[in-house]
């Protein structure tokens, strides 16, 4: 019998890493067969995390079908975040922190949807209903993941359950959240070394709103000006990936993990929802989101609102 | 501030109602301002149990969003089979044992499907894990729906833990699982009062299949020739049902809960479907399925595979 694949979205972010791994040693001490992998390339802040708990990165793969025909989703369910061929495997469960859209099963499958702040405090959940004991280094993921979603435990998608599940594994993981937090945060702000490819690429994701095509990525930074530097770059790049993915609007989120807010580049054709969604006008395709950090509760939902109503 | 409004799918029965109830006392218990109420007319067996347990049925509603702006569902995803108005309110909890499909949210919700045999099973365990405790009435309603949807543990969607609820419901309960649950199914499988119109509408879904549309009724009887006695009656009613709702196929298994196997009868443009995915050839429009009870795991999935790839 094959393995069952556990894996996140395409972008690996640190939750979508470290909830794959954390999982499959969940299910591998309920005695499932499984293995955790990785749609792309990790970033520098899943790097640092999986270096500093001496844990191994999962294997990178491209297509899933030949390797299983079970699989099972953290982090994230819509289709065209998942593998290219998810069609032609079964889903068996999903353990996930978003929004549900373009998601189907033909069967009854286990779906544990809850509205935190990160899938690893979901999973740390899942640990206790089972009564199995988290392992130090795992703890230490799970941790990572939840820092990293909630940037510091600053994001409005932040909860109580999550701030409550990072103390606990922080305790178990034998670090200081907040200092262990910052440094992993800062390993993954460093744009200097990035590419713009890489800058518009690292964090992306594509969603469906009403009959449009949106791509909203999204880069951490400790200055916004280190990417906006390279703005005009940067268009050229983003005209590229609408014309080549046929997107209707591309949102560029350049976060300041410092003050807490971001400033948005915005190019397509659908710009005139971002400006209805945001009550904010583009200056040089550009704004300013106060107190924005998450792409999920902050980007995503008035955006999705303006455009099905289009 | 508007309740919260609590519901199942159209045509209810046990599951849907009962779970709608308990899953109204839990939130209750929780401190959340909420009413279970019903999308349709009940059938004999719910009636049976809520009598029983001496509980009032949940109020009728047709449509949800004049009466508030958030729901919760129970029993159920699917967009066509909840409220015609879903779309315009905003859905915040999802509790079910379903197939997920036509599903969609704008934002993260809690959301728990599970693969076992009732919802009533998932909410016994969101009663555990906050630590509340069920009011004897209430589990007898939670009792009746797992014997309702598991056909007295008979049928093939039940599992260990919709045996194991069960057994410490009916403790709660002060019940007898068996003697009861037998007197609760005959109060439903009564079809001797039934028109042909309420024997093909008590218990009738709709389901997208691929291209197709598909609507899959079931009755629950003591001898289908109880209703198959009416076949010209029931075959000229399907055939209007066709029409009117634009249907690929239909399909009304008649369902021996003391035998514990089913007839098909089948009518519509796709019927070559149904003799692919059962591998049975009709006659006179009817098939015995051998050890078919469950239309969702013995004749959604086989027919949703062969209508999904014509």
């Amino acid at each position: 019998m094959s393995k069952t694949l556990i894996f996140g979205h395409k972008n690996p972010d640190t939750d979508t890493i470290c909830s794959a791994i954390a999982y499959a040693d969940l299910k591998t001490q309920l005695g499932a067969h499984v293995e955790a992998v990785r749609l792309g390339e990790m970033n520098g802040e899943t790097t640092f995390a999986l270096n500093y708990f001496q844990v191994e990165a999962p294997r990178p793969i491209d297509k899933v079908a030949s390797h299983t025909n079970e699989v099972i989703l953290v982090d994230h369910n819509e289709q065209q975040q998942s593998a290219d061929d998810i069609s032609d495997v079964v889903v068996t469960e999903v353990i996930d922190h978003h929004r549900i859209a373009n998601f189907e099963t033909a069967g009854p499958i286990y779906c544990r949807i809850e509205p935190v702040g990160c899938t690893a405090t979901i999973i740390k959940k899942i640990y206790e209903e089972n009564q199995l004991t988290i392992p130090k280094e795992i703890a230490g993921l799970m941790l990572s993941a939840i820092i990293s979603d909630s940037l510091l435990f600053k994001s409005p998608t932040c909860t109580e359950q999550d701030v409550q599940a990072a103390r606990e594994l922080a305790t178990i993981a034998g670090v200081d959240a907040d200092s262990y937090g910052l440094d992993m945060l800062k390993a993954g702000a460093d744009v200097s070394t990035k590419s713009v490819q890489q800058l518009l690429t690292l964090d992306a994701k594509i969603f469906t709103m009403g009959d449009f095509k949106t791509e909203i990525a999204q880069v951490n930074t400790v200055d916004p000006n280190d990417v906006l530097s390279r703005q005009m770059e940067l268009e050229d790049e983003i005209n590229k990936l609408i014309t080549a993915k046929h997107l209707d609007l591309f949102v560029f989120v350049i976060t300041d993990i410092l003050e807490n807010d971001s400033v948005a580049l915005v190019l397509g054709k659908q710009t005139a929802a971002f400006e209805q969604a945001f009550e904010e006008k583009l200056t040089n395709h550009t704004a300013r989101l106060q107190g924005v950090v998450s792409r999920k509760k902050q980007v995503v939902p008035p955006l999705t609102n303006v455009l099905s109503q289009m």
